[in-house]
């Protein structure tokens, strides 16, 4: 095997490790045995294929269940379980259609039932009922989003808006056991984020809630003033919650399939989010740090990094990592640095990620290709994509954020 | 001891294997035993240390010998050893005198003596002979300067104009042997890039010169359009040269005493160059991925990291460094990053680098600091004094970069 075709063949591995259908599988291997009722409710953008996956492994051991999606995401009917497409990012009346059926599903359980929560990324949004007025609830998403508040800072205080999020669902579950299936688009998994955390303690508090508003001089009508006072659950003693498919299983995949290839393999980090192409040139001084070694040695990185727009190319975080490495590990032997995201989508482009190797700046020059005007212009598509450095996967149903690997064949 | 004295043990320890006087030490058990005359000439801004150590060890083996350093970097008269002190970064008539007299200490020189030339960084500017008129000198170097070109594209074209410079000074010592002892403060140990490399055969070529002509569109008087056609040596069978103080060894002590310290330790990289903030946000990354490991580890990564100037405030990239990996490592037990300049100078300031532990980005906040925007306004310096995380060792003797090490102590 080529250098290129080992990337190919660890991508496709540590991908295949992260798809809904097996992280759903292992979860369950620690499902217990279900007395009573089993419902199953499966929200999050690859809820259609988690709930497939359960349906498939529990045939009719399932009482009732419900899958709720993004529009064009479902990919048929699945025997016992009802389907839902709706709003995504901005919740719309299906989303709060379809929740409130969940809830009823929920409505007179007994201590011997559980309620089997299967979550991915984008649940939030496709999980809801408000409980102010809709008008105010986009009022306040608005202020939030236009205020240039944080990820963590709007969900604290949307939290406190809705009847299901902060682990609110869990409380409606009650008497019922809750078991949740998390597979994290988040980096260090914070389960209280994922789809706003409805099956979980939730960490934050009325007063970082009104915090936030102080911080950011939010109007609040009086229905939301009333809402932000109420404290979310933080102890939930009817749920445990496992994170199944994660960026971390997604690394610890790629570091097998290094092994298996004879990579002398180690992950540095799965929750790194600095900018991409600093990140490649870190990396590629690790390649050439450990150029004389004597093991074939591979270092992977996970997590999600930032891209910082100085330019009107086109590209996404992974190619730009891989191009700004491509500098550093010039003319070294056997030596590559790849970055994929394992949903398959790379920025606004058909590629997954970027690959280079020793010999990729000097064939970008030869074509007349600047890396640094390259970076600076945000163009990584196109300039790797003029010596064959694309990392094509098509869409692959998954979605744990990305890798980076440095792979030094000795 | 505490985490925070450990550092200071660590960056302690390594500081001082890195000194002038060790490197050259070091390097003179190679030395090897000299028949004819012995002449010393140490060149740069650690030449007068250098000078010291090889006067001390050789004492009257010498028979002649010159040190040229910049102005007010002499510590005194060296028995044995002339003392001259010149421009830089700008080369000035002492310059030009001082290294006519280094010229003329070879004159006459035979097969059994030997020249030990002893190279730190700022000998460009302090050891050099135009070939070209002085103003046609200035001239080139500005307009080098001025349109943009690299330091690499820079000393292509300046080799050519030098009598000394590239390899042509080692012609000038044959049929002697030179030996030259370099101290390097170039990532990679580039030996024709430090001081211009006068002693070791020059990579650079007359096509590569004319290539940055071109590219610039220089405006070329008739003598320096001669020289730049004259080829630089690229053979010099009568020298042998030791880089004997660089970052490679600052780092390599640093983990030396971090192993005496009881912590698994690991080199990651000793050339990187990255985005000072972004490889904090990194190595914090790192440090959270290692939260779990049974022993104390570390990690180091030397090097030179660019700052990228975003605001008006004071600091430097080590206190950088720390000040973005505070934020990632908030929270963590016995967990610290810290980075340091061996020269004992970060930046404009009085401080020679940064450390942030698992309180730092707390105990920033309480006190009214938001790391993100003191990274913004480049204002690592009077952040990190709030909190008593500026390493300050004062001025150090040695020049050899730069190291940022993970401490996770178990």
């Amino acid at each position: 095997m080529t250098l290129r075709e080992e990337a190919g063949a660890i991508i496709e591995y540590a991908i295949s490790k992260v798809q809904p259908r097996i992280a759903v599988e292992r979860a369950l291997e620690n499902l217990g045995e279900v007395q009573g009722r089993l419902i199953v409710i499966a929200i999050g953008k690859a809820a259609w294929q988690m709930g497939k996956a359960a349906a498939d492994l529990l045939g009719n051991k399932i009482t009732q269940g419900i899958v709720i999606t993004k529009y064009g995401n479902s990919r048929g009917p699945i025997p016992g379980l009802e389907i839902f497409e709706a709003g995504h990012p901005i919740p719309d009346k299906n989303s709060f259609d379809a929740t409130r059926k969940a809830v009823r599903l929920t409505e007179g359980l007994t201590d011997k039932d559980l309620v089997l929560m299967l979550i991915s990324g984008g649940g939030s949004a496709l999980f809801e009922i408000p409980l102010c007025a809709e008008e105010s609830l986009i009022d306040i998403t608005r202020q939030l989003l236009c205020c240039g508040a944080e990820v963590g800072e709007i969900n604290t205080v949307r939290k406190r808006l809705s009847a299901v999020k902060g682990g609110r669902f869990a409380k409606l579950c009650e008497p019922a056991s809750v078991y949740s299936v998390i597979m994290s688009d988040l980096l260090g998994d914070p389960l209280d984020m994922i789809a706003s955390g409805p099956t979980v303690p939730d960490k934050g508090t009325c007063d970082m809630a009104e915090e936030v508003v102080n911080k950011y001089n939010l109007f609040l009508p009086e229905d939301i003033q009333q809402l932000l006072k109420k404290e979310t659950p933080k102890v939930c003693e009817n749920e445990r919650a496992v994170v199944t498919g994660s960026v971390r299983e997604l690394c610890a995949a790629a570091a097998w399939k290094c092994e298996q290839l004879g990579y002398k393999t180690q992950i540095l980090a799965t929750e790194n989010c600095c900018l991409a192409r600093e990140a490649g040139t870190l990396l590629a001084s690790i390649a050439r740090e450990y150029q004389h070694s004597k093991n074939s040695m591979a270092f992977i990185i996970g997590g999600e990094t930032a891209v910082m727009l100085t330019g009107n190319g086109i590209g996404g975080r992974n190619q730009e990592l891989a191009l700004a490495a491509a500098r550093g590990i010039s003319g070294l032997k056997n030596t590559a640095v790849f970055s994929v995201g394992s949903d398959g989508t790379d920025g606004p482009t058909d590629a997954a990620g970027g690959y280079a190797d020793g010999d990729t700046y000097g064939r970008l020059r030869a074509e007349g290709y600047s890396v640094s005007s390259s970076l600076l212009q945000n163009d990584s598509y196109r300039t790797l994509k003029a010596v064959d450095g694309l990392i094509i996967t098509g869409s692959t149903g998954t979605n744990v954020n990305d890798f980076a690997c440095v792979l030094i064949k000795r």
